[in-house]
């Protein structure tokens, strides 16, 4: 969560008469999103997101982005939707960085999430992949079980073994066979891939609003789904809540019934989806300063859960 | 800027049921305050601005800053205006922070502000000035005159002397004879003591809003004008702008009219006013890591302005 980047008021007015959203009223630099600037943006018109993509995104996947949400819009999901200017165009140059401006969603992100709540996420994130199963548009997923032996051997590298030793020897085997394991061919589509508590709103129990779309991609339903009931449905302890992973799987197969390869994949997907975390963590929390302002998150809540995922047999144990 | 503090959903619920507020919609950490956390709140009732108070404010003070601002808005200044709960209670406890809630203000503030702007605040302080004799609350100022020798101690410790190897002499040198030459008597009030561009809102070229009030206290008014003037009035290269500084001088005067003796001081006001910020961005510059999320703000940029200062013959030379 940060604001990195200033935005001059003069630059702002300038750049907003390229659009239909009159004057700016207010624009509030919020904690939102790790990777981008982002402002709650007051015009005459309403209240909008504008963000600032910092360097951590490549300017080259943004079209993509735009049109996903643009899509899932379009067809009736609640993601921030891209607001065009004047000429129809959506991605522009604002303080020297990639920019946009993005329909503003109310509702508030829960710290502990009830079972009403993970019911709720199980129909849109079903509905969101009835929806992204239609969309023409592909990305590659950077961080597919493809890139994971790269990411163990960058988390390896410098003092990661010192400040994780009992975990290094037993990924290393893990990592050794899982990608022969990993299945060949499930239903694909477009993935949120980062559909964790922070990116989801609420207004009571029903989901308000779905941000921060930068880790979706193409890529198996299922891992997704693996993806959020990792995020969702764990204790602190490292714990399956299994009342809420049933309630959030029933509420999911309402809107897309898993197949047969699914059910009999999901244990190794989940252990996929602990695993990717886990790594990603490994590799952030040696690369995040101990005073940095963003907050490093702990490896060992993804390792708990991943030692969890190698004991289930079976789909039922997640039900 | 900076958000220090997350605020728990559930706990945010359960707070706002003791205000006339209705249910939380929304709730944003913003980047606005580095002393606070700051969140931009909306309710069914509208937006507000949510204040947690962190470990630089001292709790002892709050009921001073809450009737100000109180009185502040009573009497028409568009400043944060606190709001009570139900019980007319204003400070509260949130996520183990004290804490208040206060009116939104809308408005941008300005980078690089215009005459038009610089005659803007000059109303707006003198209107505060005029406003702030009659108000019954009092504070010592912590950063005044007597103050500076401690905080020119402080920043003598440690590495200071190396980073700024030609200030220190001069420095030491004139405190040596500032604190004598320094007004015992001047029409006195309460003073903003912070007000910079960052913390005053316009819509259009007029003042929408004035914020952050953490460094109001008891002193003299004329002091305070020489804060303003330091901070608005001057080029990026250190010499005054005299025609905004003039423009704002006689706008301040339309609602105040400064005395003789005002007058007579204001060179040393000015002086004052600039070693006041040189010092606590010295201290402040080598108590924050280059690489902390809140930016360090130069302190060359004030020893330009006290420089000038020292210089000057007399009020002529700003108007």
């Amino acid at each position: 969560m940060a604001v990195y980047t200033d935005v001059d008021d003069d630059d702002l007015r300038a750049f907003l008469e390229n659009y239909d959203l009159g004057a700016p009223i207010s624009c509030k630099g919020i904690a939102e999103g790790v990777e981008n600037s982002n402002f709650l943006l007051r015009t005459e018109r309403g209240q909008y997101i504008l963000t600032l993509y910092e360097k951590r995104v490549d300017p080259g996947d943004l079209p993509f982005f735009m049109d996903v949400l643009g899509y899932f819009t379009a067809n009736g999901l609640t993601c921030p939707r891209p607001i065009a200017d004047k000429n129809g165009v959506v991605l522009h140059i604002l303080a020297e960085r990639h920019c946009a401006i993005f329909s503003f969603l109310e509702g508030l992100s829960v710290t502990r999430p009830s079972v009403a709540h993970v019911r709720a996420i199980g129909k849109t994130l079903g509905q969101m992949h009835k929806i992204g199963q239609t969309c023409p548009q592909t990305r590659n997923n950077p961080l597919s079980v493809a890139s994971w032996p790269e990411l163990l051997k960058e988390a390896l590298s410098g003092k990661a073994r010192d400040s994780f030793p009992n975990l290094f020897p037993a990924l290393e085997e893990a990592l050794a066979d899982l990608p022969q394991q990993w299945p060949s061919e499930l239903p694909s589509g477009l993935i949120h891939g980062d559909f964790f508590p922070d990116n989801v709103f609420f207004l009571g129990e029903n989901v308000s609003g779905v941000i921060d779309f930068y880790f979706a991609c193409t890529d198996f339903l299922a891992y997704d789904l693996a993806i959020v009931l990792n995020a969702w449905c764990f204790e602190r302890d490292g714990s399956l809540n299994l009342t809420k992973s049933s309630h959030f799987l029933e509420s999911y197969e309402r809107e897309r019934p898993l197949t047969l390869p699914e059910k009999a994949a999901f244990p190794l997907l989940c252990q996929g989806a602990a695993l990717r975390f886990l790594l990603t963590r490994l590799v952030d929390w040696l690369n995040t300063p101990a005073n940095a302002f963003v907050r490093r998150k702990d490896p060992n809540e993804y390792a708990l859960k991943w030692r969890f995922h190698r004991k289930t047999k079976g789909f039922d144990d997640y039900r």
